[in-house]
């Protein structure tokens, strides 16, 4: 009926040549329209035939009842099942036939004829094989319907669970199959996806243009294709492996600092001036002035030190404007940072450090085994090398790093900073000789490090200063160091820095004050969540770390 | 001789009356450059002498070698100690007479006679009572140089920890007191503190005016000179006390979360457009172009539970332009949320919150009952009503509320919200019938709550919808409420909204996408960190709960 409304309407009597403005229909026009007009009286026909045998159909289905889409969940219409619920993965240990009610996501649906279909559902990382098959109680309607379901909808199955001859090798519950009993739609997806969940389990396109661009026949979708669908392709079971380790991480650090005494402390992310010499920062609009978006939390985790918190940490995330598009920066990243008194010698510090370094890939590698093993068959890397003692992760001196890379022919220079390049070198000779991937190179240079780094002796002059680093695959992924706590010496190395800095200043006074009031000495360090979860998965880029990652192209989703 | 060459120099020989540019020096004003250079010869003199007595009394200083400030710790200059360090709160147990070291804070110093001189030393909650007296091997100028150390100074201290006869009340170790044998500034202190710690150890002056705002003799400083202070302020066993509930509200959130099978995530706080329609958005100039501080992490939430994540929360800094300066509002504030899948009824989320919230406040009166009591000292409250099981926490509907807000004469009208004084007096009512401190109102208006929110009956009509209020004492802590999955009720929901809003806008087709994908039945929360300590705690102002607020007028420290 709705269709035949859209049909030009029959030209009212004698209007022919005395159209309004109009053309007058020729016969040509008019045979046309009737013609429209019979096949539109046909379709209707058609139509009408087919929803009356639907609707008989709908009489005798057996099925009906057992099967469609739900009202809304949480709506006053919603009816819930009266079926006993089970976690899909209980289903591999009940008893054969046990009828189990199921909430799964349809991973995909197939039908093998009008009797018979097949899907493969899930649940996190568990999944089942489900056959739907026409019989006395379930009519060819149902299976139509249930193979036709979208992949990526969410259903409520009623199904019995029985025992399988074969191991089904597709899904992770092998020795059970799930016989459809009811299938309901809770919530339908579009037909239509932007990206399937499958493209987003394998691994990026190569930077290297020549290699092999495609896997197992599907070419491989690039990483902004699948960031702009994160929410698809975060389902992927890579990345379900990938930020369970990022979790496993977070976890691990806080932990261990927990167990050790530090307080867990929100520093504030708006600032009032740039803090750190200004470079690299957000300049946001404050209410009447202007604000800036904290680089880091360096600024305040020391004035609690100072404030009397003894030993601190933060997990937050942090904003860094440079306009660099590397596989290595992000935008907006989640920083690790600690901050603790120390009695005598800030080697103490790297040493808890240490410690906790050793708890985190400790932990990793024991609970995280399954996850890694998946990530690695996507991204083939060496099994991460991590000595067995935390006291065996070696402590190296800048200036002895420096004398290993002359002598492998790198030619550095002791009193700068070592690039990426030589970083990377630097930890081949390491893994070489210590038969580590992670140690830490300490004492750099005094003019490579941030202002208020603790010179080696309390004299501007120094050469190195109370610093380091602490690097896995080569890669720096902690940096640290103690802190200038005597307010007279700090004022004076910001004068004299290049360019110097103001230690009157909005932007410093407060930090600087803070240790007019005595300030134990400390010392602490950062890492970068993202970097240590893509440098110790070898990932491509650090943006696969992020849950949705921003950078100077990126603010979306 | 220094101040000597600041005097003018004599006039050279005939230059009287030839001054260039000068004016000729009269008689009277030769007479009194005379008497000038006269006065500072004398001075010197006498300085020469004292430096001499000094020199001498140095020399005979049985005492060298036991006192003054350290080169900087961590310098090549410092030596450490060879003493045994010991924590402050260890001396309590150790035998009469033993030498310890500890590294202290001067809490105050003074001398009782030049012989004389007492300290009171602290580490953290820790303090105790030193005593420093001028003998064969103590001689009076370290008497002098010890009761002068200006408070807040850092210092290691040896000394024999001796039994007392009678217990000093005044230090928290009342059974010891530190015979001084060697006292060394770690930290030097200026002399002029902006504010002293003891002020910050009161209530904050009452913003009634007519009240009495000085306690124990003591003016009450105001909360801006303390916020202006904060490193000094957080000094405080108040502020101590604070911060540690704080932390502890933190650590059972994260705590009762994961062991539910809840993940830990981080999501963006820059965002590509103006979230939830758009009003009290900080704006970012990010690159070339605008970003928008996030309000909450709702949307990223909502997608990761899309995402496959099943339970997620976020303890993260959120960011609200209002220009209000009430003592409830924050510019940032730390959100602690979470998001979960469920199956049949949003009100497992209402429960599995509820006994959340049970055992945070459970948790803050077993393990923070020392803190709560100092912070009581300071401001008065009742004890806090929690109900000893979760399940007996009431959960009342918004209408039924309303019914007795009407009942006690207080007009509402229940299709609309009820504002903080109606909120209050429901609290004392519930408070009254029930005899708790914290309830849920649950069902609240549709047209009272975010457009996300899923109405009760999946009709737009709806007058209420599956939302829920957390209060205690009277006063909202938790927002929470069933999200629509559903992208054709959620558009169609949005375009109805006033003023509307385009699903397909910048600012919402990514969260609107995430439900097209399919996307499980979900509700969740967030709390407002500040305000359950504030509330809990019933302090003066929510910006005492935060570490470094933000508000409109406050960017800094």
């Amino acid at each position: 009926m709705a269709d035949e409304q859209k049909l030009p309407e029959r030209p009212a009597e004698g209007a022919e040549g005395s159209a309004e403005g109009g053309e007058k229909l020729s016969k040509k026009a008019l045979k046309k329209l009737e013609k429209e007009r019979e096949k539109a009286a046909k379709k209707a026909e058609q139509e009408k035939a087919a929803a009356e045998k639907k609707a008989q159909e709908d009489a005798n289905d057996v099925s009906k009842g057992k099967y469609g889409d739900t009202p809304l969940v949480g709506s006053g219409d919603y009816k819930p099942l009266s079926q006993k619920r089970f976690k899909l993965h209980e289903v591999a240990g009940v008893d054969n036939g046990t009828e189990v009610l199921v909430r799964c996501k349809v991973d995909n649906a197939r039908s093998q004829s009008a009797k018979l279909g097949f899907l493969l559902l899930s649940h996190g990382p568990d999944s089942i094989q489900a056959v739907v098959a026409a019989s006395e109680t379930i009519s060819r309607q149902m299976v139509k319907f249930a193979a036709n379901i979208p992949p990526e909808s969410i259903v409520d199955v009623v199904g019995l669970a029985k025992d399988v001859p074969e191991p089904i090798k597709s899904a992770s519950i092998s020795n059970k199959e799930l016989h459809i009993v009811q299938i309901w739609v809770i919530s339908r997806a579009i037909s239509k996806l932007p990206i399937q969940v499958a493209d987003a389990d394998t691994r990026l396109p190569s930077e290297d243009k020549s290699a092999e661009q495609e896997e197992g026949g599907r070419a491989l979708v690039g990483l902004n294709t699948r960031l702009d669908n994160r929410v698809l392709d975060l389902r992927s079971p890579l990345n379900r492996a990938i930020f369970k380790v990022r979790n496993g991480v977070k976890k691990a650090f806080t932990q261990f600092l927990t167990e050790r005494g530090f307080i867990d402390i929100d520093t504030p992310k708006l600032l009032g001036s740039p803090s750190e010499g200004g470079a690299n920062v957000f300049v946001v609009e404050y209410y009447k002035g202007k604000g800036y978006l904290a680089q880091s939390p360096q600024f305040y985790k020391e004035m609690a030190i100072s404030a009397g918190f003894e030993r601190v940490f933060e997990i937050s995330d942090v904003f860094r404007a440079e306009d660099s598009n590397t596989s290595r920066h992000l935008s907006e990243y989640t920083s690790m940072d600690l901050e603790m008194e120390f009695t005598d010698d800030y080697m103490e510090v790297v040493h808890l450090i240490r410690d906790l370094m050793h708890y985190i890939l400790a932990t990793l590698a024991k609970n995280f085994s399954r996850e890694i093993e998946y990530v690695r068959g996507k991204y083939p890397s060496e099994p991460f090398k991590l000595p067995e003692k935390s006291e065996d992760i070696p402590i190296i001196e800048f200036e002895q790093g420096c004398k290993w890379l002359n002598e492998a022919g790198i030619e550095v220079d002791d009193s700068d900073d070592v690039n990426s390049q030589q970083e990377k070198a630097l930890g081949n000779i390491v893994r070489e000789k210590f038969g580590t991937d992670v140690y830490i190179l300490n004492g750099y240079p005094h003019k490579a490090r941030a202002f208020y780094t603790m010179p080696r002796n309390a004299d501007l002059g120094s050469k190195y200063s109370n610093s380091f680093d602490f690097m896995m695959r080569g890669q720096e992924v902690l940096s640290g160091a103690q802190r200038i706590h005597d307010h007279v010496l700090l004022s004076k190395k910001m004068r004299s820095w290049q360019p110097p800095l103001d230690p009157e200043s909005a932007g410093f006074k407060d930090y600087v004050d803070a240790f007019k009031y005595g300030c134990p000495p400390h010392a602490g360090g950062a890492f970068g969540l993202e970097r240590v979860v893509s440098n110790y998965l070898a990932l491509q880029n650090v943006r696969q770390a992020s849950l949705f990652p921003r950078d100077p192209s990126r603010l979306t989703p």
